[in-house]
């Protein structure tokens, strides 16, 4: 077990939250808000504390998958510890499970709240609450991948552990390289976004927060009533971008090399947007009597099934009041979730469609036990090892999925409410249905049950095993003999 | 294609129901009601049809999984159409879906109703309604295996299409014997239950259909109250024969040649029990504060523990009633179901177990990414085609229990019985919680929801795949050329 190694990752992953810390600090400066002088002392400490934790490099900086995933774990930890502390000593979150659970929520990019008042916060932990969707939306390892130095195969045991989706592709053959184009893709995207929305007139720190919010598909907005009041161009807007964030990068960097035939190809994208397309005429047709007209239920259809598949979780109408067809297909939605590689939750598309031609395949056998039959996918024969894979990803999420709803059952409330609470924490959606709906929040639940979301948003982002295998005895056998075995090496 | 040979099979299932159809003829006598003579009638036309597709033995007795899968798939869609013609003649169901709801949950062992008033049904049709859970219970393909011919490895064919579980296993080396042990184990716990019932000083009648009921762990009472109004020590032998009835039925048969080591390693069965008492504890504990005391807590919650694992669904209070955590719990022992190789339903405790398994070695091939671990049950190796095809089972089932909420979810019912009433039919359970409740029943839906629930039934008491298969084009391709073939070989 390479531990110095993770030191001095998590060293890292310190250091540069305190220099994301620095940006509330400009905000605050905007609005003069005392609560920046928070996020400044927060800030020079992580640095502090960083810096001393990468003091000393490591000799070895090979590491396997299995350090991948310990890193990754602890680091998304780490972040969500220290990135809730400003709003503990602001007072605007003063208790510790509350905080917690809002900052996991923001970094998982899940956007489910415990707070009933978003209004009451400052402009300062506002903006920095939206930020860390932008933060966790593409990856904070993935950030250290284009920086920091590592041997043989580790950046790619780093990226697995951390990326969605079942497998993980690279763009160029220097896994750095392919880090820094996801984020200058990620960065513009964001920056366009942006430039829109003023452009549509809305104020631009709403527009900014949105659309940073957008970008990590999270769904933390700035009004209480989410996206209700902007206009309908706005809407539409951050409809589209919601789309533009769930699609695998990819696809931009194929665009941008012109291969637009490869593009077209990618079956991912193309049930991607078949379901969206379906599941919006479902519902348009579903609400249309309670709709002004029909471009209104249109609009009211797309924006809220792209902001559920998606895994955002915006709202511009309280969609719990809709038939209970139209909130089925939502709660199928939240499960489907965004394409592989892109900054989207939920169980990802790719995995479903890997799953239906495994289906095709199983019953292929009953009807010619003898012949085996490859499974392709965008014209690539797909291994056996991850048919397994993905099958063995979707029956673990069940399980931990009703591990969940049988603890959060303790707490009483409806049986909608307790299944849509983990639904939409585990997948990083935001909201549910019932009293975890569009305009309700997760503050009425018990500390065990916040727990167990946290837990949950955090087991969703990391796609499970990075997370899981932290309760493997044998990983913690291994780092503790290894430092006995450290420790007795020193002194001899 | 061997199409003879499944006219053959259709032909003796038929048979067979007019034979079953007499013993309500027997019932009606006693009690003098003028309903025996629909049966009657049914009974001899019914020997009379199958007689005629009989009468020409097939050529060729060979054939393989496919046509096992399709030969069980219509022998259970006929049987349930024969099945349900008596309550439409008779008037006691004359609508025919509601009538072939009632039969097809009867035959799959759901024993959900449409009916709101049992009470009103003759003596005659109310044993015919719980005789389909017998009937079905082990299963009528397995009873033909017993008496018809076949060639070669078609027993096992045939078996693997009916039979519960993930893999099937032999008794002894022939196959007919096999299957004249398991339905000998079968009527002889039927008796026993059947006279312990009638020394516990429960009536006759009741006796009879609740003993046929809970070996074929159906469900269908005798009266509205379900089991309510019976004495507590008849709760609890009902309770105890749903479990012994739940177990796989090997054990039965190492038992009585003396193996009982074999049988103390069972895993599945360890599981099952191990589940059964860590349930009835929480329910106990969750819902004390609403019972008598202690023993009343423990008298209801095994009860009905006992009830949903074994997918009976016999009730003695309106679990919807209860707290939440409990109704969670039955909700997740609904999807569990009975031991592979019983008569009950669900998913299957060993497809559980191996899947923990499977999930287990996935975490391990995350810290050692080259070492393969094999996956034993009972102390012998499982083939990795079986963990396999497990997985597809499971992804298929939720699929399946997808499509099914979303149609059912067009009858705007709320979230929990729209949801609950597919877990209960596709399980074959029962009741479900709200609208489905132990209360309520399965009336009040469309006619398209009903269907939706028939077919769920079914697919769920086949295990899905030779249903599902069905659906395969080229099965339709293979069967019509084949007779175009024949036709032209005839012509020639």
């Amino acid at each position: 077990m390479n531990s110095s190694m993770i030191r001095y990752i998590l060293g890292n992953v310190i250091k540069l939250e305190g220099l994301f810390l620095l940006l509330p600090c400009a905000i605050s400066l905007i609005y003069q808000e005392k609560e920046g002088g928070v996020y400044l002392v927060l800030a020079l400490a992580c640095v502090a504390i960083g810096t001393l934790l990468t003091y000393k490099k490591p000799e070895n900086t090979v590491f396997y998958l299995k350090e991948g995933c310990i890193a990754t774990s602890l680091s998304w930890m780490v972040l969500s510890l220290f990135g809730c502390i400003p709003f503990m000593v602001t007072g605007e979150i003063p208790n510790f499970t509350d905080a917690m659970f809002e900052t996991m929520s923001g970094f998982t990019t899940t956007g489910a709240s415990i707070l009933s008042d978003i209004e009451a916060l400052s402009h300062t932990s506002l903006f920095w609450r939206s930020f860390t969707h932008w933060i966790g939306g593409m990856g904070v390892l993935i950030f250290l991948l284009a920086v920091i130095p590592m041997g043989g195969g580790s950046h790619m045991n780093l990226m697995r552990a951390e990326s969605a989706g079942p497998s993980v592709g690279k763009l160029v053959p220097k896994m750095r390289y392919t880090a820094r184009i996801l984020y200058a893709i990620y960065l513009g995207l964001t920056i366009v976004q942006f430039v829109v929305l003023l452009v549509a007139q809305m104020p631009w720190f709403d527009a900014l927060c949105i659309s940073i919010g957008t970008a990590g598909t999270g769904g933390f907005g700035v009004l209480n009533s989410s996206m209700a009041s902007y206009s309908v161009v706005a809407q539409w807007i951050v409809t589209i971008f919601m789309i533009l964030f769930s699609i695998n990068f990819n696809v931009y960097y194929l665009i941008i090399f012109g291969e637009i035939k490869k593009v077209l190809r990618m079956e991912e994208l193309r049930a991607f947007l078949l379901i969206i397309l379906v599941a919006t005429a479902v519902i348009a047709i579903d609400i249309f009597s309670t709709c002004a007209n029909a471009f209104d239920a249109i609009t009211k259809s797309v924006f809220h099934v792209a902001s559920i598949i998606s895994s955002s979780g915006f709202a511009t109408t309280d969609f719990d009041q809709w038939p209970t067809l139209s909130k089925t297909v939502l709660v199928i939605l939240m499960f489907i979730g965004a394409c592989a590689g892109s900054t989207g939750g939920g169980m990802k598309v790719s995995r479903f469609v890997l799953q239906a031609k495994a289906i095709k395949n199983e019953l292929h056998s009953y009807l010619h036990p003898k012949s085996v039959r490859q499974i392709t996918m965008d014209g690539k024969d797909v291994e056996p090892g991850v048919i397994r894979s993905v099958s063995m990803y979707m029956i673990t999420f069940f399980a931990l999925f009703v591990l969940s709803v049988l603890l959060v059952s303790h707490d009483s409330k409806d049986v909608t409410t307790t299944f849509t609470s983990v639904v939409t924490t585990l997948n990083n959606i935001g909201p549910g249905l019932a009293d975890v709906g569009p305009t309700q929040n997760f503050g009425h639940f018990s500390d065990l049950s916040k727990w167990v979301f946290i837990f949950d948003m955090l087991a969703g982002r990391l796609e499970l095993f990075p997370l899981l295998i932290l309760f493997y005895p044998s990983i913690w056998k291994d780092m503790l003999s290894h430092k006995l075995r450290k420790r007795k090496t020193n002194k001899v």
